[in-house]
């Protein structure tokens, strides 16, 4: 049987390099916002709508929506919440529609909305993605949102993971030396997760602002067992 | 002492992110411009004239230039070598100026021109580069030439070589996730690098065209114990 490819893109800068040669997108925002989306999904959200820009988000609101916005880590003011996955547990988020404006993971998934299938993945939900990807069995990439266009460690990790056990376990290859990477990378950082990005910058970003929580949370692999996926403009759960 | 910077540029594409912050530019392209530079100037060539289209080779050759013109791993018909460092240790050559114009290195170069040091580094030389830039004591940034504007393994691992061991043993640290990478890849093949690139694209690439004791030659670290600079247009021994 002909092997699917298996490829990372390390940011959204990159992804014209891998656009339209591949069925399934893997959008990966580790801190935060696909790992946020994950937990909002396991609460019994009903959709998740991501927007690019605040205007949209404020549009959104001014609807009745409750809309998260998050910006260089910081809840956007005037809005309910950012993207610590810690608010999509709110009882009240259940069975509603919920709209999400991120730094880099809004962004990627409006990038990778052309694809056949969109999934998002986190560390979170990792092993899920993977399954759902053998059961597919299509050339596949995984996109990092990275931060604001450049390559980051975590999203690159969570990727390297996807990355290594297809290959080791399923019927899956890659060409690219992206991918080499991550997977070296991801075997690199295993072990301890919080460790290997201590010195991240992403992680430094989040410390000064007191996310330790939210960061341990995020780097806690195969602790949801589901697999949001993009139809049409809105994140729902995949049946 | 207030700490330095050394960071790595994954790819041309990213330089406009370090551009104008950095006061040392180290170009590298492994596989096989800077290290045929090195090659040549042990060889005691004068001066290696990196030129970026085949245009302007072109005109040099026909004012009486030998010529070195490499596209895709291969020799463009007409000129009198390609980008191998073997090439480059042609006794003719001594007391020379020569003309390189190659798919990814002479693009980097260009790139770094602006810069107020731009040195020349490979695995070859790299402990010299170290030794130079320990040395300068100035924010540095590694600028690997990649594959047509992709990220390419090589490239990465030794600027990690360089990144590690300046912030390890020098003045420098680094805050970017690419350098933190870097210097991850490095650790994962230092003890091997033939066996750690074995399935890298750009290997493979060469490997297609027989290349492979070039491929020896330039991932043996430290054979060559000197630093090509830019000075104005012209690649130069630094005195």
């Amino acid at each position: 049987m002909e092997k699917k490819l298996i490829e990372v893109c390390f940011s959204p800068k990159d992804f014209s390099y891998f656009k339209d040669r591949f069925d399934v997108v893997v959008v990966i925002d580790v801190l935060r916002a696909t790992s946020a989306i994950c937990s909002a999904f396991q609460n019994g959200v009903k959709a998740v709508i991501p927007v690019e820009t605040i205007e949209e988000a404020n549009g959104y609101q001014n609807q009745g929506y409750l809309v998260g916005a998050e910006r260089n880590g910081e809840i956007v003011s005037g809005f309910d919440f950012g993207n610590s996955p810690f608010s999509y547990l709110n009882p009240n988020l259940k069975g509603k529609e919920v709209v999400l404006s991120t730094t880099n993971g809004t962004r990627a998934i409006q990038l990778a909305a052309g694809a056949p299938h969109v999934l998002i993945g986190s560390l979170v939900n990792a092993e899920s993605i993977i399954q759902k990807l053998a059961a597919l069995n299509l050339n596949t990439v995984c996109l990092c949102s990275g931060w604001k266009d450049n390559f980051n460690l975590e999203d690159t990790i969570c990727a390297g993971m996807i990355a290594e056990s297809l290959i080791k376990n399923h019927n899956f290859t890659s060409n690219e030396d992206s991918t080499i990477a991550a997977k070296y990378l991801y075997l690199s950082a295993k072990d301890n997760y919080f460790g290997f990005l201590k010195s991240s910058s992403h992680r430094r970003r989040l410390k000064r602002l007191n996310l330790n929580e939210d960061i341990k949370y995020c780097l806690n692999p195969n602790q949801i067992h589901l697999v949001p996926i993009l139809k049409g403009t809105k994140i729902v759960l995949d049946s």
